[in-house]
C-alpha cells in the first residue's frame, strides 16, 4: 500500500489532496499536554524517544492528518554541538553561551560526532515507524543552518536579530563559517533521520524573512540547496521540502534540488503558483488563526482548492497551529481538506 | 526658502534626494538618552513638549536629516481614548484593561473629545516649529488604527497576534466597531497636528504583515485611506506618507490619495518602483542593520540611487534605526544619501 503523502510530494496524482499542519504534535491537544507533564519539561521530551514517538502518532488518530512529523526541536542540533541548551519558562530556548568569534565556532563540537550523539531522536524514528499505519508517512525534519545559526549567536529569541546581523554586515566571514559547521552537521543528522526511516524530510527556515531579499540566497538559500543536494544525491527517492516563513520576495530567485516547496500565509497561494507552481509542488498554506473559525477555515480551504485544483500540492497551514485552537476545529480543516480535494472514483 | 523634503513628497524636482531616519530621534543619540534620563520615562518624555521639542530636534544638528520627525507615541491616542498606558521597563507597552467587548469599546472616549486631549502633541509642534530652520520639514505621524488596535486588544505587544486575529475571524464586527472608533479620532489627531503646524504626515502601519494578504484591505488599509481622504480633502498641500511594514505580497493592491508610499526592506526599491512608482513617491528602504557597517551602507545607497535614478524618491531606511548604531556611521549614511543625489549646478 503506497503512501498519499509521498506520491503528493513526488507531484503524482493522489486520490485526494494530503493535509497534515505544521505544530500538530503540540500544546492544543490536551493528550500531547499529559505525556508532557509526565514527561517534565519540553526538552524531556525531545530526549525520550518512547514519550516523542507517543506524541509525534497522536495527531494522526486524533486529527485525522496524512503525515506524521516527528515530536522534536530544531535546537537539538546545537545543543550537540555543544551548547547548553535550556527551556526557560516562559522565555523560550536559552544557550548560556553564545558564538561571538572563531575560537567559539572552532570549539563546536561538528560533523559526524555532532550528528551521531543525537540517538534519541533516531531511536524515536524507528519507534515510530513500528507503529505508524501503512499508507501514513513520517516527516523528519531540520531547522535551516541560518534559522539555527540566529538562536546560537544571540543566545535565544530575538525581534531584532541585531547580534547576527551585525555579524552579517561587519564580519560576514564568520557568519559564514558557523553556517558552513552547522550545514555538515544537519546533513549528517538528515542522513541519519533517513537512515533510521523517515519518509519525508522538511527544513524549516522559521527566521527567512530576517534577511533582506538580496542577501537571503547568500547567507541562507545556497545553504539549504546544499543540504538538498548532498541528499538528494544519495536518497533520490525521499522527498524534500523547504519552508522558508515570509519570503514573498524572494520567489523570482527560487531553485535547487528539492520536490516540495512550503508557502507561508504571507505569500498568496496564487502567486506561488504562478513563480513556482511548475518547478515544485507546492504546500500550505492556511492562515492558522483562522482555525478559530470553522467558517473561516471552509471558506480558506475552498479558495486554496479552488486555486491549486488538487494538482501539485498538500494542504497544510502557513504557519503552526497555535495552542488555544479547539481540538475540534483542528479536526474540521483536516475534513475540509479532504472534502474539497476528493476525486470521484467512477 | 522652499522645504525640499515637502517639494520632495509632492513629486517635484529637487538638487538632491532628501532623507530622514525612522526613529531618528532616539536611543542610539546620547543626546537623547541625556534628554530623557531628566525626563524620568518614556512617557514622561512624550508629555512633556519643552523636551519633546529638543529631542525632535537633535538628529537635525547632529546627524544632518533633512526632516524632522515629532517626538511621541503611537500609543498616546489610545490612551487618551481612556485606556490606561504604561511602560513596563524591558517589556514594553502595557495597557492594563484590554478591549474585549462592545461594551468596552462604547466606554471609550470618542472624537473630538479624546483628539482635544493630546495638547501635549500640540504645544510640542508649536515649539518645534519655532526653532526649526526655514528649509527644514516637520513631519507629524499616527499609528494606523490596525496597529492601535493590535496593542488596544492584545493589552501589550504580541508576537502571535492571536487575540487580535480569534476576534478578526470570529467577531469581525466587533474588530471594524473598534478599528471605525480609532480612525475617527485619529483623523482629528491629524487634522489638530496639521494645525499646530505639521508640514507632512506619517501614518505608520507597523504590524501590517501580521494580517493575511487577502484580509489587510478589509482590516487596515481602508481605515488609512479613510484617513488620508479626510485630510487630503481640508488640507490638500501636505503631503501624506503611508509606511505599512512588510506587506510586498499587497502592492499590487495598493490605492488611495496620499503622496508618498514608504517602503520597507523586507520589499526590493526595484519591486516597489515596478507596482507603484507611477502613482506614488517612494521612500526608503535601507536595512537599518547596514548601519552596522559604513561600507555596507555606501553599497546599498549606491544601489538605492542606482534603481531611483534620483527621481520620486526620498531616503530612509526600511524600519527604525537600533538603539547600539554608531552616530558616525548614521551621519554617514546621511552623507552618503546626499553625495550619490547630488545634481551638478551647471
Amino acid at each position: 500500500m503506497g503512501k498519499i503523502f509521498v506520491d503528493a510530494c513526488l507531484g503524482k496524482e493522489t486520490p485526494y489532496t494530503p493535509v497534515w499542519m505544521m505544530r500538530q504534535a503540540g500544546r492544543y491537544l490536551p493528550e500531547y499536554m499529559a505525556v508532557r507533564a509526565e514527561a517534565g519539561d519540553f526538552l524531556n521530551l525531545c530526549h525520550n524517544p518512547k514519550k516523542a514517538c507517543e506524541v509525534t502518532l497522536q495527531p494522526i488518530d486524533i486529527v485525522g492528518v496524512d503525515a506524521a512529523i516527528l515530536f522534536s526541536d530544531i535546537l537539538v542540533v546545537p545543543d550537540e554541538m555543544g551548547m547548553d541548551l535550556s527551556f526557560v519558562k516562559g522565555e523560550g530556548p536559552k544557550f548560556s553561551d553564545p558564538i561571538t568569534s572563531d575560537e567559539d565556532v572552532e570549539r563546536l563540537i561538528g560533523g559526524d560526532e555532532a550528528a551521531s550523539k543525537l540517538t534519541y531522536v533516531y531511536e524515536a524514528i524507528k519507534l515510530i515507524k513500528k507503529e505508524l499505519a501503512e499508507d501514513k508517512a513520517l516527516i523528519g525534519f531540520t531547522g535551516a543552518p541560518w534559522t539555527l545559526a540566529t538562536y546560537m549567536i544571540e543566545g535565544q529569541g530575538t525581534k531584532t536579530y541585531n547580534i547576527c546581523k551585525k555579524m552579517m554586515y561587519s564580519n560576514p566571514k564568520l557568519l559564514h563559517k558557523i553556517l558552513a559547521k552547522v550545514t555538515e552537521v544537519v546533513k549528517l543528522y538528515m542522513e541519519k533521520q533517513i537512515e533510521a526511516g523517515i519518509d519525508v524530510v522538511q527544513i524549516f527556515d522559521s527566521w527567512a524573512s530576517a534577511i533582506e531579499p538580496g542577501k537571503y540566497d547568500e547567507f541562507s538559500w545556497r545553504y539549504i540547496v546544499e543540504i538538498a543536494d548532498y541528499l538528494k544525491e544519495k536518497y533520490p527517492n525521499i522527498p524534500i521540502i523547504i519552508f522558508p516563513k515570509g519570503i514573498p520576495a524572494f520567489l523570482d530567485k527560487v531553485y535547487g534540488n528539492f520536490d516540495v516547496f512550503g508557502v507561508d500565509w504571507s505569500t498568496p497561494m496564487s502567486l506561488a503558483k504562478e513563480k513556482l507552481g511548475d518547478k515544485y509542488v507546492l504546500q500550505g498554506n492556511m492562515e492558522p488563526c483562522r482555525l478559530y473559525s470553522k467558517e473561516e477555515t471552509t471558506k480558506c480551504v475552498e479558495a486554496i482548492q479552488n486555486t491549486m485544483q488538487g494538482k501539485r500540492h498538500i494542504f497544510n497551514l502557513g504557519h503552526g497551529i497555535l495552542p488555544d485552537v479547539p481540538v475540534e476545529n483542528a479536526k474540521h480543516f483536516i475534513n475540509e481538506c479532504h472534502r474539497v480535494s476528493s476525486k470521484a472514483t467512477n
